[in-house]
């Protein structure tokens, strides 16, 4: 295909489900375009890998996302947005530079800022994501009075993604960290993982009324749209539905059955990619 | 316990767990309140049965939870509300007068109304709710000059009570119950039955991006809260966290399972209570 057709799908990356809440954001807002997904559910979770770790996934994805004709990048995983995007640009400029790479954790920092009205934002994330600082800058390039409460929250994402159901267990391990943002008065909390909007009601009982949660997916949509309509490659709103397809690097069976059961959408086929991943369609 | 200790419970009755929506929705907003929440689940669907029937049930299970000591009676079910709730104040008012019974329909009507910017509102409830003509009565009350477009949605809140995955045939069936709601223009819709929040990204993307989303647990916190104010018989916010119990009519264990996959809460024990029910505790 050449780099200027719009039926080129948008592809989406995480390490597992999780991202499916941005997709979720995306099939609302731009329900007219192909969507390709991939979950690297072999190497979930990212949340304990080191930065060069995620550095190295990230490029192989995206090398094997660019030979399926992918016309847009989306990182809708914070750890490795926080570990890998510079490095992830750098490489698509330089491979597909009609490609553009998007990621989250800027724009919910934006919108955190926006909805809080004390300043005070809490951020829950993965080790990785926190350890990177990502969100302590980003918020600080917005508003530098600003002052972020940032709660790492070792396997919650794992345990998110292996049990349907929530656990008196699993409910004291939240908890256990939202306590700090409670004693901190946050009065936004920052979803700063793509699994955790799964179980925003739990968060919100625990949280309480007063705190108004954030997530990635939110204005993932909107800087889609920008970006497709900078390049003009973006399929007329309005149009007929687009496909969305999905690989996985782990088992297929298991990303359909947590997928359909997160996303409340049909899964259909899931693609098993062996790891290294092949760059070739 | 005398009818003025603020230490009875605030109870909660739905055909199933489509009013742990709701319960949700008070968790949340007056989690020091203590709840007991009553499952008709032996006798569910409510969207089938006649009004007379529905008046029966309404009734019997108001005394099983007045017999055990309610000081407020919320009726976390559209079916049941439309069909049965100003029986059901006679009722209470006269065997207990004491205490208040709340009902959805109202709010969200209110709410609806509020939130649209064009009039054009679109309801998704069971057959008995739309036979019933309580939303078209309760949104003209607010707003003469709304168009409200009503949709049926027979056996939608069986299937997503069922099946914990959403299949091709579910969705192909809101996108049926959808379709005169895309075709009517509406830029709001009511979900008037308190299963349909439970697939509520689902419906989101078959609606699309402009249509806000009503359900019924939204505005009932501050309905509940000046309800117990009114009659001092509110725990004072800020307090210790109060506890949740349930009861169901059908098994307890499916009631358990559901319950806790929709409310994201851990369950616990739930107390199987037998039809016709017992009114004493």
């Amino acid at each position: 295909m050449s780099p200027r057709d719009p039926d080129r799908p948008v592809a989406v990356f995480d390490s597992g489900v999780g991202g499916l809440t941005v997709l979720h954001e995306l099939l609302v807002r731009l329900p007219q375009e192909d969507y390709l997904y991939l979950g690297d559910t072999a190497r979930f979770p990212y949340g304990d890998k080191t930065p060069a770790q995620l550095r190295a996934f990230a490029l192989q994805i995206a090398d094997a996302l660019l030979a399926r004709d992918a016309k847009l990048l989306v990182v809708a995983c914070n750890s490795a947005t926080a570990a890998a995007l510079p490095a992830l640009r750098e490489h698509v400029a330089a491979v597909a530079p009609h490609v553009d790479v998007l990621g989250v954790v800027g724009n919910e920092s934006r919108l955190a800022v926006a909805a809080s009205a004390t300043g005070r934002i809490g951020l829950l994330a993965t080790v990785a994501t926190v350890a990177s600082g990502a969100y302590a800058r980003a918020v600080a390039d917005v508003d530098p009075a600003a002052h972020l409460t940032s709660v790492a929250c070792p396997d919650l994402a794992s345990q998110i993604q292996d049990d349907a159901i929530v656990t008196d267990e699993m409910l004291a391990t939240v908890r256990g960290y939202c306590a700090p943002l409670r004693e901190a008065g946050v009065d936004t909390v920052i979803l700063g993982c793509t699994h955790y909007p799964l179980v925003a009601p739990m968060l919100q009982r625990t949280l309480g009324p007063g705190v108004r949660l954030v997530s990635s997916g939110e204005a993932m949509a909107a800087s889609v749209a920008d970006a497709l309509a900078a390049r003009g490659i973006g399929r007329p709103a309005g149009g007929p539905e687009g496909t969305y397809r999905f690989l996985a690097t782990g088992d297929a069976e298991t990303f359909r059955a947590q997928g359909a059961r997160f996303l409340q959408l049909p899964i259909g086929s899931v693609e098993h990619v062996g790891l290294p991943l092949e760059v070739t369609a």
